[in-house]
């Protein structure tokens, strides 16, 4: 996105700053100053690297316009707390382990920031604020992707503290109050677009399947549920068409969640896929994959896993039971062994992920 | 299936007898006993009754033959076990609650039943069994429907105890030891005949649809996730096909589980239908309904649950929660108040679960 504005708009961006991943810095682009920070736990580089964009929009006039460009993942990326950074960080993890979805994470990280819930906006003002959002949140709330900092803010703390109470997270008195400070409502100086979002990855992807002579049938862009039981109901799907006499592809575009109950590694991408592989095992022509459209699935190198009808006869093999790795949240390591990993590195964007069931009937010499 | 039996066999038939759920007799036939007795937790009645039968085909001949007609619910119904009764009730309870599925479930109880796991035909010999059977198990595998009292078992004392452990099971010594005894691996004695599961029940469900000009699409007829998450992936797909310009209807055939978080009441259908309930929030013309083919559905008088858009905005108006609802398991009583409980009575038949996704476009006035 910054690429693109900055050939687009050359010498007319006086200044600016791209905040990226650890790692996925693509070089130099224009004047802009380019930070990495953490993700998807924020750190003393999210920091710093928020405080140098404050300092940016400091004491700007009327006549001066602030292109805001945000994608999923900016609410690690760009943060300033209003709280101790050791407490965010406490918090942060909480929410990523406790299951709580995208929305409901974002509704605490909001509240106990300086820039999210529109108030980075607030900071730019008077400037005008035009700002270009790649979603990552289903249905595009817009106060919702990147946790909104130019867009106003339909929080409450009411449903900051039902969330609280919903998953039991542990928070200092401060954060508490910091929870109930008011977010602007209302922001008379912003513009804002939205330029892709999951709905277009599924559309692109229903077309590849056309191009490929694959019969698309997306079933959602809005998928919410646990990875586990998206994986067993796509494997329920791959049983009941397995004998389809055309090549077929179910996709499904959202964001799954993962629970908890191992210390494993893997990610929710890897967990869909091997959830699905008991079903399809011994099924020649099917396949699963479930992939991170930026990129990275979980804290893993991998952007997300591969599953098909050899997966489980070769786990098997080698002693290692689906039922176990998936209590344990370790799909990383068993899909390793299959070959499973799906693995990209980053792709500069961000709209949820895409899962797709192959179904290629065999006998009339299709390949997926 | 005991009354065709009776109308087509008539003196035929030397003596028999129906174990049926309590409440569900629908009168005498033939010349057959007729026994009530506890489901989906065997009783006195269940033991009794068995035992009645297993005094029956006691010193048969090989001249005689066995009518075994057996269904879904047979495993509560049909039980003499080899461990105290009180034992069998309190591991029949942690089965039902720690989420095992009922393939889980039946391998436990057949090892500890004098009749299950091809031991009742084992009674009968050397007389000649002829075992039909209504499937309720995802696949038909005969061995699992109703824990196969008449056909060879394929469960192992290893499976056992690793499904002991996998759910953290407390089993008296005596229950452990049982599950080590042997199983029948063949019998020689038994012919065995399907006639009817959840496939055909799908294929019915989708002849019906087209009947009623609705485009019925099939995704699986062995759905084994999460109610739960099962009813929120529902959930999703409906918002993606919301806008759809013929009327649609998904259907899945199977049977989920309820994971066990509160002390309400409800059933697997139940929750299903009101899980997906919020996605469908407000859209006109989409519902969501989920039955037991049985007529019943967990420990209430409700078969299933209906949902559509009017659902959330009615619970809303009474300050009910949905969320709150699932996290209780008490889906019963929120979809009593939106009028959302199908109650059909006993079916007199148990193909597991059918749940449908109707979206009908309202512009062109079909309905549902």
């Amino acid at each position: 996105m910054a690429k693109a504005a900055s050939d687009e708009l050359g010498d007319k961006i006086r200044q600016g700053i791209v905040i990226t991943k650890h790692g996925y810095s693509m070089g130099s682009i224009g004047n802009l100053r380019i930070r990495e920070a953490g993700h998807p736990v924020p750190d003393g580089d999210s920091y710093s690297a928020t405080r140098e964009a404050l300092d940016m929009v400091r004491g700007l006039t009327a006549e001066d316009t602030v292109l805001f460009l945000v994608s999923g993942g900016g609410s690690a990326l760009f943060e300033s707390p209003l709280i101790p950074e050791g407490g965010l960080e406490d918090i942060t993890r909480q929410l990523l382990a406790c299951g709580a979805d995208i929305t409901e994470m974002n509704v605490i990280r909001k509240r106990i920031s300086d820039v999210k819930g529109g108030r980075f906006a607030l900071h730019c003002a008077p400037a005008r604020v035009l700002s270009v959002v790649l979603s990552d949140v289903l249905g595009d709330p817009l106060d919702m992707i990147a946790s909104g900092p130019a867009y106003p803010d339909s929080s409450t703390p009411e449903q900051a503290m039902e969330i609280v109470k919903k998953y039991g997270l542990r928070l200092p008195e401060d954060a508490l109050e910091t929870l109930a400070l008011p977010t602007p409502s209302k922001l008379e100086n912003v513009q804002t677009q939205v330029t892709g979002s999951v709905s277009q990855l599924c559309r692109a992807a229903e077309e590849t399947c056309r191009e490929l002579g694959i019969q698309p049938i997306v079933l959602t862009d809005s998928l919410c549920c646990t990875a586990r039981d998206a994986g067993s109901m796509l494997g329920s799907i791959a049983l009941f068409h397995r004998n389809t006499d055309r090549p077929l592809a179910f996709l499904m575009g959202g964001e799954t969640v993962v629970r908890l109950t191992g210390h494993g590694i893997g990610g929710r991408n890897q967990e869909l896929a091997l959830a699905a592989a008991p079903a399809i095992a011994g099924i020649p022509g099917a396949a699963v994959f479930s992939v991170g459209s930026d990129g990275t699935d979980g804290p893993t190198d991998a952007a997300g896993g591969y599953v098909d009808g050899a997966t489980v006869p070769r786990l098997t093999e080698l002693g290692i039971c689906v039922d176990a790795v998936l209590r344990d949240n370790d799909s990383y390591h068993a899909l390793q062994k299959t070959d499973g990993l799906i693995v990209t590195g980053p792709t500069g964007t961000n709209v949820n992920d895409l899962t797709v069931l192959l179904l290629i009937p065999q006998d009339r010499g299709h390949r997926g």
